[in-house]
This record gives structure tokens, sequence and C-alpha cells, in this order.
């Protein structure tokens, strides 16, 4: 699954074996990462980035590869993260198929693929492989702490899994817990690769990919990325050219559907199936309030709890008023729950009309809140 | 396809030829439905209800049926539609499968379904068959006509089409059009299904129903029937109970999850999968603003102009607020259209959590203002 990997991709070697959280471990599991700028002889201008479900670590152009990044304007010199202050560091989760260890990387011992014998992946689990990876390089405490979208549950689980490793935190449309409408939609997500013969539990090959039930999957995530309100304005009910529509039976024939299926066919066979439905399901599972649980401090799961005990100096939560996958009460709830725990946070709510993936290309807004925010440390 | 339609259901034949919207024409046809109360002699107490995309003509129980029907709460003695004083009438729709003609009727001349052969089906073509039902039952003018959902495109329709066939217009979670969220939602349940390899291009049996296909669509609809908020409420991050946990890989694991199955099970089979795509797509293509195309008003679809032609004495327009299906700017313009030609248009935002699907569960907010609507006249 080589080809998934951005050229110029580095590697750190986890502890082997690295214990998971929901039981079993892996042997000789590594971590993919990039890096920008220079880490400051007092160390003290190390920022992480952690990521949503599909990127890769490049999240910008850099020595090792000169090609745009998935966050291009928001990383490098002179920019809202700034590589000429800040090293940064941004990693690729564990459990992806883009470098990082996961269920399509080889298993030990075998030629194949671990397929669905990955043990069971959850957040914490990245958490703890991103907080290696920190060390490794000769962090002992991050300056910043940034997650967007999935990479914003991975960075909680981080902070309350790891007191001090991070000074600040930035939050991007991300959440102390899934919620059931979230769970609704990547349940059907995962239901669509599943029931695709091809996926065949899991044991597809190259040609013999489950093409039509990714397809599926990125349609509907797509659908949820965005927002009504975008596509009104940006599509109406233009039709498609007549020599563009669709000859099969229900066949394509709005721009939206078009614009679904250009996205669908851009990100099929650039992903792992696995991959996917290991990290879609580590977002169900998480609740920062399982903190409570794993500690004695409750019974039940108790997110603010959880939220309230993270010890940083100062955060900033952004999200977007139109973003229905993580809706902007999840990240009002992570400001409040820093602010209970001692936290200097702000919370900025983004009136994008492009709903969860606004942080992928509002950069007009979330450019200068990131920019001031870190301007101030 | 006999299996679908209730008991005490009855039939009026459509003129035949029927002519069909865009194209082709139906012979033999007819269409299916209910009715409630008494027709005064003055034949003035007429009100029809033209109804969502999957419920047949038995809104409540009557003479012919004792069963609950779709909408029992609200159709009866005494109810907020009150058949002591209302001639009610519903329609099953035209193209659905639970007795009037659709896709799986016998096509005229062959032993076999029309399948892929139905000619095209669009929300006018509906109302004229619904109207055609309102002349053969001695009506001339309604005195008011319900729509909900697809029915509220349906009632428009049949309102510019047919000016004076109702005095007045109640139009519950409707829209002037579709938009593209809505469109771009119902393109991939029709996906779903059409990926089913037992859909075939619509020539499945009993024994090769494209089960996964139609389970799935069914899942994505409740998913946007519903809204977010209720089920923050109603399920938050509750599991199964281990005995009611799926042992399949990725299998159900949160009750929202077994809440989606049951859902989907109750629909599968009882529904047939190529009237689904046919009036799934009529709602894609609705337009009111077409009017203005085919009166050659002007180049392009108008929707306001096309509302503010309508012709009624007083209307209410209900949504709401958590719908994310027919969102609730659009029975807002429905209003306002009403208005600008000139009805006194009431239009009332429902704090409902329940989405799209509110009408049909949240009777406590609905019932009393149709209620109230229907005791000015």
């Amino acid at each position: 699954m080589t080809e998934f990997v951005p050229p110029g991709t580095r590697y750190i070697d986890l502890p082997s074996p690295f214990p998971m959280r929901r039981g079993g471990e892996l042997r000789g599991a590594r971590m993919a990462y990039e890096t920008w700028g220079t880490l400051s002889p007092s160390r003290d201008n190390a920022l992480l980035i952690v990521t949503g479900l599909s990127p890769d670590a490049h999240a910008a152009a850099n020595e090792g590869n000169p090609a745009p990044g998935w966050w291009e304007p928001m990383v490098g010199p002179g920019k809202p993260i700034d590589t000429r202050r800040w090293y940064v560091i941004c990693v690729n989760s564990l459990g992806s198929c883009k470098g990082s260890t996961g269920p399509a990387s080889i298993k030990p011992g075998t030629h194949e693929p671990y397929r669905l014998d990955f043990p069971q992946l959850s957040i914490e689990d990245g958490a703890e492989a991103a907080v290696h990876v920190v060390r490794a390089l000769g962090v002992d405490q991050l300056a910043c702490l940034v997650g967007n979208s999935m990479g914003g549950m991975t960075a909680l689980a981080m902070l309350v899994r790891h007191p001090g490793i991070a000074r600040t935190h930035v939050n991007i449309s991300g959440a102390a817990k899934a919620l059931p409408f979230s769970i609704a939609i990547r349940s059907l997500q995962r239901e669509a690769i599943r029931l695709d013969p091809n996926w065949n539990e899991g044991r597809y090959e190259e040609d013999s990919y489950p093409e039509s039930g990714m397809r599926m999957a990125r349609k509907l995530g797509v659908i949820t990325y965005r927002s009504a309100l975008e596509w009104d304005g940006r599509f109406g009910r233009v039709r498609l050219d007549s020599d563009r529509a669709d000859e099969e039976p229900f066949g394509l024939e709005f721009e939206v559907e078009s614009y679904l299926e250009a996205h669908a066919r851009r990100f099929v066979r650039r992903f792992d199936p696995n991959c996917y439905l290991y990290l879609s399901r580590s977002m169900d599972w998480f609740d920062l309030g399982d903190y409570c649980l794993e500690h004695g401090i409750d019974r039940e799961a108790d997110t603010r709890a959880g939220l309230a005990s993270i010890k940083v100096e100062k955060a900033l939560v952004l999200g977007a008023e139109t973003d229905i996958l993580f809706p902007l009460q999840q990240q009002r709830e992570i400001a409040e729950g820093l602010r209970a725990g001692g936290a200097e946070a702000i919370f900025v709510p983004m009136p994008s009309p492009q709903g969860h993936d606004a942080f992928l290309v509002d950069f007009e807004r979330f450019g200068p809140a990131v920019a001031d925010f870190l301007s101030t440390l």
C-alpha cells in the first residue's frame, strides 16, 4: 500500500510491543511524520498537528516534498502557522494507510496485510503514538498542540492522558465525544463498505477493491462535511450540460451530483477500506469522559469532567456554525470544559458556509484566528 | 405487488390515455384513495390530503379499514382534521406501489410490471392525477388542500395548474423546489439501490429483491428525516446490551445503530424499489417556477413567481426548525410567496426536535396548529 504515502515522509518506530487500549498489541509499528522549521535550542517552539480521518502527514510543502500539502495556506513561512517561528510536526494517524502502521500494513511474521487482524483501534491509541513521536523528536512539551476534526479528539486524548504535553491548544472543529447523529452517519458509511461484495470481510486485493462501497461512503462523507447553505449558493438547481449527463437510468443530472461523483473518484483507490473502517469506528468510540472511568473518578463517562481535568495555559477553540457532523455545540463544550480546568480558552464560532470542511477551505476566517492566537504565545 | 395495498382501498380510473408531463402516457391507470366523513349537499366541505413518498391512502381508521392509519391522531371525529365536519379524501400518490398505478403495476398488454418502462414521473403528474380524483368524487373546489413533505410539492403543483381547485391550503414541511442538499441525499439513496446487484436495472423478482440497497436508502432517509438534537436526547451514547450486540465485524454496537436497523427492516420488502426511484427523482425535478417556463412568463424557472401566481384565500404553512431535508427557509418561502399572491398566509415554525418527520410524531404541536386554522374556515 506504499502508493498512498507521499514522498519525503519520515518514520519513527513505536515501542515494540505497543499495547493497544482495547486489547492486543502491535509489534514493529511505526509512525509517519513530516516537519517544517527548526527546533529551537531550548526546544520550546514545537507545534504538533494531528489530523482528520483521511489526511497524510504532508500538511504543506517542505524540503522533502515541495508539492502543496492539504493545509498549504496555513503552514509555512509567514503563514498563520509560521514555520520561521515554529518547529511544526504533523503525524499521519496510527491506523491510517499513509505511512503509519495500520490495517493495510504487513502483519509481522507474514507476507499479508493485517486486514481485520489489526487490533481494535481507539482514538487514545493514536494519541499515545503521537505522544511517542513528540518525545522521540526531543520535545518534552509542545508549545502548541493543534487538532482538526478527528485530530481534535486525538489532541484532547493526548492532553488528558499526558498532563503537560502541551502548553497551549488549538482545537478546530473537534469534539470531546461522538454524538449519535455522527455515529449514525459513520455507521452507514461503514455499512456501505461492508455491503460491497468485494470487501469480503476485509480480504480484497488490488483487483477486487470494494470501489462501490467506498464511493458511497465518500459521497455520504462529502454531504456531511459541507453544508446545505453553501450548496444552495454554489450549485442551486443547475443541470449538467447534455454532453456530461449520464445515460444510465437514474444517472447523474444535476451539478451537485457530478460534484459528489468527482469527489468520490478522487478518494476511491487512494484510501484503504479497512483503514477507513478502523479509523471511522475509533471516532464513534471516543468519549473523553472515559478518563473518569479509567481513573476511578466516576462510574459513568463524564465528558465535562474529562475536559476540566486538562491543564493547558491557553486554548483557542474554533468551529463552523454550519457543521452538522461536529456541530458547534461540541466546540462550545470543549471551550467551556477547558475553561473549567483553568485555561484561558477562547471560543470562536465561524459563520463559514462550508460546514465541517470550513477549516480546509475558509482560510480567510480560520487563518487570521489561528495566527492571532499564536501571536499571543 | 398487491401485498403493499391496505384493505378497504378504493380506486378511481384515470382518463386513458393519461398523458405524462415529460413524455409518454399511461393506459388503464388508476388512483387508490380512501375517504372519511360525508360530502355535504353543497359539496363545500371536501379536504384532500396528499402525502409524502411512502404513505398509502390509509391516513386513519375508517369503515373500510379499522386499523390505525399513518396520520391517525390527526384525522377522525373530534381530531384536528375533524371528520364530523370535513369530507376527507386521501390519495396514494401516482407512481407509488400502494394501490395507485406505478412502476410495480402490470404494464397493459403484458403480464409483467412496468419496471423501468414506466414513463418518467414528475410531481406535476401526481398533481394531475389527484385533481382527477377530486373531480371524480364530485368536488369542484376543495375547502382545503393539505400536503405534507412531497405532498407539499404536489399540492403546490395542483394549485398552480388548477386555479380554484382549493379555497384554502395547509402546507406542512413542504417545498416549492428541491435544493441541492436534498437532491444529493436522494441521489445517494437511489445510487444505493442501483448499486445493489439484485436491482438489475429494475428486473428483480420477489426472491431477488434488492434488500441491501433499500436498507441503505431507508437508513439514510431516517437519518435525514430526524434531527441530531432529538437523537442526542434520545440515544446519547447508549450501547446495546451484550445479548443484542452484533457479532459481525464492525457490526451494530450503539442504540442509534439498532434504531436505524429496525426502521430499515420495517421498510424493506414493504416498498417497491423501482417505485422508490421514480418518486424520489420526481422530487429532485420539482421546481414550481417551471410554471413560468410553461406559460412563457420567463425564460428561467422563477419559484417565487410560481408561488405568487397561486390564488387561495387562506393558507397555513408549517415546518420544523430542525428539518434538514425540507429546511424551514423553504416553508417561509412558500408563505411569503402565497402572501405575494394575495393569500392570508400564516407561517408557523415549530420548535419540534424531530426534524422533517415532526408532523408524523409531534402531534402536540402540529395538531392544534392545524385544528386552529381549520376552525377559522
